[in-house]
């Protein structure tokens, strides 16, 4: 792919000769060669933007941490502005790199340590491009390697996005189901198993088990943190920590743990923090389990929603858009559209972040930036996804209590409630009666002569089959 | 695994030395010793049948043709009889091997070699483990190898499966919903849209969508079949056919060929044929289509026979067993969550296949028992339950026509027929008012004074909005 | 989500009343509502850009036949303009719909109507937001419906997509590997199955085998085209054509494949079209064959590219960037590792896909936008996978001729030519005594004077290796 | 399809009427009536053992807590012996029913029932089929129903399995591994990233990486646990316990715990138990996570044991079959290809698993069986490879030394080390002229006379780059 820049270009240099680069960009040849031979998907399949701002607070930490290994204080003053420039997205435009570059993310961490450089270069006072007095290797990537500042940036990015975005949506969502579940608490409604009318519970019932899938599932992602908090940093380029410091891992880890406020720590064993992505697979499988979690309950609502006059219609959703032009009442359920093909996504990003997770090789697993954007688009959509259902939907959903009082009473199930006085066998030939007929229990009872009408009224009661026996 | 016989044991000899084999058994040491070593999974987790046979098949090929490289007629004539044995099914329980063996499947070569090698002596009044006058290498397995028979054998199965459990059950289930669609041709429905009531539809232009995704399933998998019908043998170890003769493959291909009635044609590229079983994630790609297909389906006709008295309730499904003790109508749809669980099975099947397909390395996937079991798998399953299905449900599908119309009647899309008579904005206050009141567009017709009890009728048409302006 | 707009608003109208929308988009009400309700996966999420130019397509299409039906051909001209914009990217920036949005994909064909009809509007003098001259809905989407309109969208744009995209890249791969493996022809080297050293072959075959699964590949994707290239138009609402126009379907069609040059054919069901979206599926399945392909190649090239030292080295991979600084010849596989990546993600994909797919329910498939977003993706990624891998990856590769000679002469393999002259025995006495001692087949045959140094260079001869008996 | 019997029949009866059961089996009408209608899969596609056997601890305890109910201690004590004969195994073939049936799982549940109860009335003198004096649903299935006996029987048999299969063999691998971490940790070699050489480590530390997997795996597992404790028996139909008693749930729980030394608890939520799944697809996830794990060590292992000859030649695997009859040292890493074919399917299964789990309706997710067979034999399918793995692979592994040696020393990376004694620039034109020399550092070092050999011996040593600076 050829760089185009209305700004014109200056010259950059590496170890295969010059190259130009954009003017207004403070990437330099590492990156300009990467947009070269990786014009692969276009602008929409850039390295994700959280993972850019991850990286810029672990290198703003080995800059504040360098200086006990002899960096320049300017120099890592500069550094740190630069960093947090990134941090707080002021420099997106810098990082054009695709996710399908090479599977270390090397040509990330390149970009990364170019425009840190040039950005405090030019705070400097310097010339951009002359890798002097900040160095893109020698200072900017000093005691790290691509190996294991990619995985901690992956680590940081993740758990960042899951505290910011994910969890507090899931949350959202949690409370709303829970207000649902508690107002419905006493609408009595018909159950239904096998798609099939079955033994009464109350709406506020159904809605609790959607509020424990909820909550089971920030249990999840929860319990998948403590790995994702795991960080390689000081591993290097294999794991041995060749060219580091002793300490410097553990400072920075504890740097990081006290910029972010989050729990991170050095990783168990740095050969395997690098050569393998798994805790990514796992938060992943936590990820896919909550989809399948949003996915049922979404699907339940747009099916007790369903309507207005054919569908189960026990719900009232919330009319976001004009459903159809001459049909009032046809309220399409979108939010539950959106939010069930988000699960689908997350499920088949999981498979491919398994595959990914699955191929490393030896020192290194090269699918990461596959992976890593795989895991911070399902984190996004799944908090988006959970907060736009939560507002645009759950929020305003009604029960109608018409409806759900129809289906409960014209119910044959309610038969079961005369075992105790006619016995079974009279009990099932009133419900059969009712089935052939058309008719109600009630009526089928009359019919037969079986039961009396005051009778039925005081015996069947659905308020009476919410629970075991007493 | 310990090998258990209560027949006794007899002793059986490779370059490992000495083994023990139960006495009433063909095979030999190379199976024992597989034994021994791939204890995974237990009785369920064998060898497919199909695999087997399809090798007797191709062991059968082999001995006919290699009477013209000089195998002695006599050995070709036990050969041959012991093959036909294996293909009728008579010595399934002397292929103990697990599937999680040897990534070649050249441990199940070698169970099939030494079993007709076995039973030939056998025939031929020799003495079993003798290797004389049938050796299972220098005769049963004469101008092959493991490598390039196991893929013959892969694709001989799943072309004879799909043929004999697939497509004719694919057919079946097309003949039977065919035969629904047009009984119910005269029937008018609504139409449901993100599951909301929408424009009316006859019933059976809606079971023709289900027709028309079996005629493109039948087609899908029938154009899989002409990669599957390249079979590798002549390949030999790595594809350049060392240690067979020029013609060995053409003529064995033939004669399958013949034997079998199916267009078995020598791969295009014999490396390729072994390296890579690209073929079986194609036919797993038109596979999980075609459940993708049933799917949509079955979960239709789920939601529409629901009920008896809250669901849709739209079709009358056949009952095969008790829904209820109590409650007569709760039909279960049994026979749809049958083949959904299939469905869903085949898609996690696919996705097994894929991997394995895309991680064979050189000159040799390994991958080959595992994928061919899970094509096998997912032709059985479609095959079996697609057949159920129809037998046990779809024949059985009522129309539930007095709901149907019901439906049809009171849905508040009709509106759109008065448009012309009284215009949109008149047409959608009725619609409005008949929402708002719970009542049907007729009576709020007449309560509003806009329409005739008359008018209405002959204005309201459902059949009259089944097609484009004539 | 709350839209910015430095350049101020105007009032945009629709049933819900009125909202503001930037001055300086076409978008209107419908759209901008979408906005807000669906605030889902930022701006790298939007409804991808193909399927905003073959929208274009359709309606510059609906507009020239509608003008058969009563189109006031000022109107028309004024559309086709509009839609002619869109289809040369000049609009692209008014598109702002996120992906997860309504599952029909009918608020992007709001977003259409809308974009047209005020552009049109401003193109005939009129007033932006007025629908006068050009209304969305009365005139834009005339006779259609976004339940036809949306698969006939996706059908075109994936066809496009393939033949503009994907078809011309994997042939270019195609060329590159079959351009090698001619080149290569002559260049015995050793096979490896199971990784383990085995047989010769020629580098050249070793290249035939992944020819040939490109050309397989090329066979599969297009196989699947004759179901994509149907076309749902004419459906409307639910498949029955409902106020559209008898011939208006096939006239469109007729249209779009003249304009394309693809040979788009009406659906043969249109329930189907609507109801399912199976040929997505299938499309999927095919690409998601193809991803194992272009895995296991690239997977072997990096392999035998491994090294300079340590590993296989028996290609030589073009360097497009510094492997490390300090160790020349350690040449990354990044392209690779990129294109692998890729395949994975495609795998994911399918998945995603196959859920969305499967998922559908009556008379409309409410997962569209989500399937096609991952089919377009999938061949997005892998047309420019390919494209890279063949520029900077393929075309460069030469064979290490050396490693390549020393590897298939060291092999023990070489042992089975000795046995038609010293027997199998003593072949394999030979081979035993070099692979203890750690030396060559030719140095053991020395030391243990079983065949002489002139003898063993006569009879051992790997080309005579690599093929079958003559 | 037709049940055939030897033995004879007897008559057995159910609300459809009779039907003829073979005389040797202890099922009754309910099993016959599923037999005939599920014919999908042959007999390998039977309900898993372990959930017959986990049903039966159910049913066992269900019998001792329902005598506080009011079940004769006679009965109560018949079928607690029946049930122990169930759980010892000798009644497996008694349970013949499909994985592919009611989505419930109500048809083992009464296949249990019905053998219970037949095998307790044998006991007790009656006669098979009365249901006298022990009747399958008033007794045998007292105060629990399908829906929630089956999602019971389901978390036990798991928690059990992954008790009894899977943490003792993932333990073995881990020790096993553990074990040549240490054995291995003075053993020097060089690293490979990319697939290309890179820095140092020792093979203990690349092991250790291995051992680390496998630790996080088994923690992985652990964590899913807590979910799967929980039970949804006393939930009865729908979740409400309607026809149970308030604390027949708990007491069963309690005494299952009690009997099995397991941690099981009450479920929080038992509408959620019994319409979600997701807690199978937790579970799923924690093991798909495991199957990258073993996949990475078992794909290292087979390329770190490649050769004998021509591959990375570093370890040397045991050797359990004959890898080729001429060439020794081809030791096909035969274990390594089942664990990743196992990986592979463990892969598949989790989207098996995941699809089911999201397609739950209302009160009842219907994709139970497919689901627990699936979680099932990834279960055993990982246990068992593991251990196989472990005993027949890893066990047996031997550091190559001598190639582990010649390939660190010959490497280019080595000079690194010389950069503090002659500078970076003369240190790569060393390690250029050895590279395009093909001859080894020291050698070049000697050729360019920038180093004696002395020096060079004195100077380079890879035990010093394995860590950071101290």
């Amino acid at each position: 792919m050829s760089i185009q820049s209305e700004a014109g270009f200056r010259i950059e240099e590496d170890a295969f000769g010059e190259i130009s680069v954009p003017k207004n960009k403070y990437y330099g040849a590492g990156t300009a060669r990467s947009i070269y031979h990786f014009d692969i998907g276009g602008v929409t399949e850039r390295m994700p933007i959280p993972i850019i701002r991850a990286y810029a607070i672990l290198k703003k930490a080995a800059a504040v941490i360098n200086m006990e290994y002899g960096l320049d204080p300017r120099a890592s003053e500069a550094i740190v502005q630069a960093a947090e420039e990134i941090m707080n997205g002021q420099l997106d435009d810098h990082f054009p790199l695709a996710i399908w570059q090479t599977g270390s993310g090397t040509q990330t961490n390149m970009n990364i340590n170019e425009v840190i450089s040039n950005r405090a270069i030019e705070l400097l006072g310097g010339v951009m491009g002359s890798k002097t007095p900040v160095h893109p290797n020698d200072h900017v990537n000093m005691c790290q390697s691509s190996n294991d500042t990619f995985p901690t940036a992956m680590h940081i990015a993740v758990a960042l996005e899951i505290h910011k975005r994910l969890l507090p949506s899931m949350q959202a969502l949690y409370d709303a189901l829970k207000q649902k579940s508690e107002k419905f608490k006493d609408i009595i409604k018909i159950g239904r198993t096998h798609c099939q009318d079955a033994v009464p519970l109350t709406l506020g019932s159904e809605f609790s088990g959607y509020v424990q899938q909820l909550e089971y599932g920030i249990e999840r992602v929860k319990a998948a943190l403590p790995r994702v908090y795991e960080l390689a940093i000081g591993g290097t380029a294999v794991g041995t920590g060749l060219n580091t410091e002793v300490d410097f891992g553990p400072r920075v880890v504890e740097y990081i743990a006290q910029q972010t406020g989050l729990p991170f720590v050095l990783a168990r064993n740095k050969y395997e923090a690098i050569a393998a992505n798994d805790a990514m697979v796992e938060v992943s499988g936590a990820l896919n389990t909550v989809a399948c979690s949003v996915m049922k309950v979404a699907n339940d609502i747009r099916f007790l929603g369903s309507g207005p006059r054919s569908g189960l219609g026990e719900l009232l959703l919330p009319e976001n858009e004009a459903g159809s032009s001459i049909m009032p009442g046809k309220v399409n359920p979108t939010q539950c559209e959106a939010i069930t093909m988000v699960a689908a996504q997350v499920m088949g990003n999981n498979v491919a972040i398994t595959i990914g997770g699955s191929n490393g090789h030896f020192e290194l697993n090269v699918f990461k930036p596959m992976i890593v954007a795989n895991v911070l688009q399902s984190i996004r959509l799944l908090g988006d996804a959970c907060l736009s259902f939560t507002n645009n939907c759950v929020f305003g959903i009604e029960a109608n209590k018409k409806r759900i009082h129809q289906n409960v009473s014209n119910s044959l199930m309610l038969a079961t409630a005369l075992n105790p006085y006619i016995g079974y066998d009279k009990a099932a030939s009133i419900a059969q009666h009712a089935h052939k007929r058309g008719i109600s229990l009630k009526d089928a009872s009359n019919e037969m002569k079986l039961v009396t009408l005051e009778e039925f009224d005081s015996w069947v009661r659905p308020e009476k089959m919410l629970g075991p026996n007493l």
